[in-house]
């Protein structure tokens, strides 16, 4: 008999279903329509069905365990909590409620702490005990590795380095504050970067033709590589904000490597090359040269499942 | 036959050891002159001379282990790695050179990690998982606990938020940089900040009759108690500043706690409560209310020793 577990990715829109063997095998996949299910009864039931349905038949598995990647996710108590992009209002004790429906470990974390472990378990950090995944998406999102063990804090929350200030008195968060490192350096923040710029600077650039509500990161991206000057300052004052970011949360933990993934880590080595250069030159002596910028190894399309799959095998490994 | 360690703190001028039970109890005391030896050598010998001294005739004594905080010291090494403030130039495998002397385990750390496992071990934060000291001295060290371990990074130098950047572009950090938390956040920092404020400000001030040499945290808060109106101001944004490094912090690895020590922190409620109101004004909303700001409860003038000596008793424990 094969384990095998359950890797859940819960979005706003979709819920993604695989189940994985402890190699990183995607056996068996499923999705459904988050928004499909307003009432978390009717969600959990629906979720259980569909696990049951992907177990059907198969004799020789075992399901030792489900693991949960869900925006607003509470490790520590095994909740999601006043999520905003979900219908679920106030506090949700997700595991709790899956475990009365299917007898094995749940255990739930948010998607950047997914991410981490998948890159953990399954990625470019298999070998390593302190490393820091960024998830460089609307917001930014991160997963801390300090001592082989994701940072979850007192309060099970630990771990929002997109809401270090990096400029105060900067642009407007949707936390309610100002300056937060995502505002900056994020898909979204490259797009009010760009728009910035093109205040600023006088430059003929293909992005003055783009209405500003269809700007995004990938087609900043495309405009930098052929050159455009607006889309290659933006990018470069990212890089240089992010790695700001970065040089703070070195002296804090000291990581062998930052992952960066999501969004606007897809414009390659026009991100990544500056980062490299502002991080090396900024970051405090004693730390030079001991942190490797990396992309994620692991699939853009397979990650939030294989993430919240290695969370369940690390967490069987306990 | 009872167990102790020797806790031992090496500074620039002095190195003092203790031996110290399980209860924290400090069973005997000697002190020698650092600089009284330039070769290290040397000062291995007059060490383990110093220890077997205080064992002898205590026949009812065991020692288990020597544990060692010390400036520029490498948990993960053993080492201490060029030291500005000691004779001894380059890496220095002072744990291996003791061991060939004493045979038990030996441990070293830097003096702020010791001051957070002596905080954990006998002082305010026996029951915490997460929390962090911030020594308020010269500089601002720091030790930051995750998950009941220090962290000390792929390198063992993690933990230097006292170099986290907190003003992009302000005041020239001995580190090589400008803006870092200590420049602001620490007793120098504000004698800098008293400096500035004297310029800025055109209100009456006895600090106003001290020459800049001979001002002191303690003479600032001695003044502030007089309500003495600069050295208020400066208080208040003193308390500002740290109160900004923490919030950065706390979205970091959501601590429990946040322990303040060392000069600075003498200053008490004068600097407590704004620190706390500043926090509680600027952390983001969902770390709001979880995080005590306190005193240490490990007596200052033991606090390097008995840090020391918690550092030993926690390495018997793994």
């Amino acid at each position: 008999m094969k384990e095998v577990v359950a890797g859940i990715d819960i979005g706003g829109t979709n819920t993604v279903f695989g189940l994985i063997d402890k190699a990183g095998n995607i056996l068996a996949e499923h999705s459904l329509k988050t928004t499909d299910y307003p009432k978390i009864e009717n969600f959990v039931s629906a979720l259980a069905a569909v696990i049951n349905k992907l177990m059907e038949g198969k004799a020789n598995l075992k399901l030792a365990a489900i693991g949960i990647g869900a925006p607003d996710a509470n490790y520590n108590r095994g909740t999601i909590e006043l999520a905003t992009n979900l219908a679920w209002k106030g506090i949700v004790p997700l595991t709790e409620f899956i475990r009365k429906k299917i007898d094995v470990p749940v255990v739930i974390t948010n998607d950047a702490n997914a991410a981490a472990i998948g890159e953990m378990i399954f990625g470019g950090a298999k070998k390593m005990k302190d490393f820091i995944v960024l998830t460089l998406g609307t917001g930014l999102g991160s997963g801390i590795v300090v001592n082989g063990e994701v940072v979850y804090g007192s309060t099970g929350f630990a771990g929002e380095l997109g809401h270090t200030i990096v400029v105060p008195g900067g642009r407007d968060c949707g936390c309610g504050r100002q300056g937060c490192l995502e505002t900056y350096a994020s898909a979204s923040g490259l797009v009010r970067t760009v728009l910035y710029m093109l205040s600023e600077m006088s430059e003929e650039s293909i992005l003055r033709d783009i209405p500003p509500s269809e700007l995004t990161a990938k087609k900043i991206a495309e405009a930098a590589a052929q050159k455009d000057p607006i889309a290659v300052e933006a990018l470069d004052y990212t890089a240089e904000i992010l790695a700001f970011g970065i040089g703070n949360a070195i002296v804090f933990s000291s990581p062998e490597a930052v992952f960066l993934f999501g969004g606007l880590a897809q414009a390659g080595e026009m991100l990544f090359a500056p980062v490299r250069k502002y991080v090396d030159e900024n970051v405090m002596a004693l730390f030079k040269g001991t942190v490797k910028i990396l992309p994620s190894v692991v699939s853009e399309s397979n990650a939030a499942v294989l993430g919240a799959a290695a969370l369940a095998w690390n967490e069987l490994k306990k």
